[in-house]
């Protein structure tokens, strides 16, 4: 456990999934000796945090740490993966999106490399406790991906080994559930703030919602006027809607999607 | 307190609502007398929990109970309200309808009447702790308002006088912060049978999701490709649903929708 921690630690990346991944390894013991971003806003604040130096260059990447977690947008990985293992390339390698397959370091010298994918909403605002969130990981070797499932321990009590094909799945099921879902409130919040009603009194639904999937399928679960076929209270709703046009279509779109499933 | 309870219910529909809310006013002490359903399963059922009796015929409702509860679908409840009411027009009648206005009850010879709307989804097969759960009221008068105030106050901390329209409102945003977010777990756990995976995985995702808006603005709180205009992903994504036309299109409606936001 000890040689583990030794690693040394960069991060490539201090959006919000890299501030609290760098927290929490930050907080289990590692050593994360630089954090780079775009930004000297974004990578002096993560850095603050994390008691380290910044870089807002990458040809300025420390060259000596052993694992360098690189969590950028994907088209900027794209972009920079080539130049971010130039600087260090006999060093480990890992991303953490969950669309960008691990291929992705076959167009750079990386030779040891791999995916640490964290599978959860993070703010930058709002630190998180990993303990129950997910790791999906993958290695490039058998030896790597023994290291990156003892780190991933340290965090959480869910570590998987994945396929890339698999995560883009899970990674794309998350997106419903998790994105869309946060939007859904946000529509709420909206028509709320216009009949001036505060959103607070949708968190015991919003809780609610959640939980009941704990114990019965989403589909089970599924309650309101769509799933009822209660065509009055749709009607009723939509022609509220009626000046709303992007509302009023998500309205009748996903009604009619429960209606179908 | 003692003179409250001594009020006798018959609960006119024995659906998703009405087990819940009939279960937690049997539970504070009310007696029910009677369940009525169009259903002899459904009504039996819910009579069973409550140790009373039931009947699947409008006109054998008991004439002798203090308070009517009627939650029944939207149609039916204008369907049948002035037949229920005639079994006992002297009594205190209610529905617990989110959309359907109290003036409903103009077209019975009922005089006393109100609302009484537990904001929440509830579920059969899992009976809801109404200590959270906001109640909006609404009576004919100060009188029966007080009283439904006093009742709510026994089943929850959250008790709200609105109006119909207010009440409307509130439902509507409700179909999207619950019925619609349920909805998104329910596509993903469509999406993930495709692929072989549990749905459990996406539970941590779907806790941290409603955890977060309790600290944070839903607007705030976006995550995700569509936030981050993050082309690579979005399209990535919606190649993978090409063969799934509804899914497919629900994503970039969605997408978009979160970027006009």
């Amino acid at each position: 456990m000890k040689q583990i921690l030794s690693h040394k630690i960069v991060f490539v990346g201090a959006g919000n999934l890299a501030t609290n991944l760098a927290n929490a390894l930050h907080h289990v013991g590692f050593e994360i000796t630089q954090v780079y971003s775009r930004t000297v806003a974004s990578a002096s604040l993560l850095a603050k945090n994390l008691s380290t130096s910044f870089t807002t260059e990458i040809s300025k990447l420390n060259p000596d740490a052993d694992l360098y977690i690189i969590s950028l947008k994907d088209d900027a990985l794209v972009e920079h993966i080539a130049e971010i293992v130039a600087n260090n390339p006999d060093a480990m390698f890992v991303h953490t999106a969950g669309s960008v397959s691990i291929d992705l370091f076959k167009s750079s010298t990386a030779t040891r490399y791999g995916v640490f994918y964290p599978m959860q909403t993070f703010n930058k605002s709002r630190l998180v406790d990993f303990k129950n969130i997910p790791f999906f990981i993958e290695s490039s070797n058998e030896q790597d991906l023994t290291l990156l499932r003892q780190i991933a321990s340290l965090l959480s009590e869910k570590v998987y080994d994945a396929t890339s094909v698999q995560r883009k799945s899970l990674h794309l099921a998350a997106v419903f559930t998790c994105n869309f879902s946060n939007h859904m409130y946000a529509l709420a919040e909206k028509l709320l703030q216009k009949y001036d009603l505060p959103f607070e009194v949708m968190l015991p639904l919003i809780d609610e919602t959640a939980s009941k999937v704990h114990q019965i399928s989403p589909k089970e679960a599924q309650t309101g006027p769509a799933i009822r076929r209660d065509e009055n209270v749709i009607n009723n709703h939509l022609e509220m809607l009626k000046d709303e046009e992007s509302l009023h279509d998500i309205y009748k779109f996903l009604s009619n999607s429960i209606k179908e499933l």
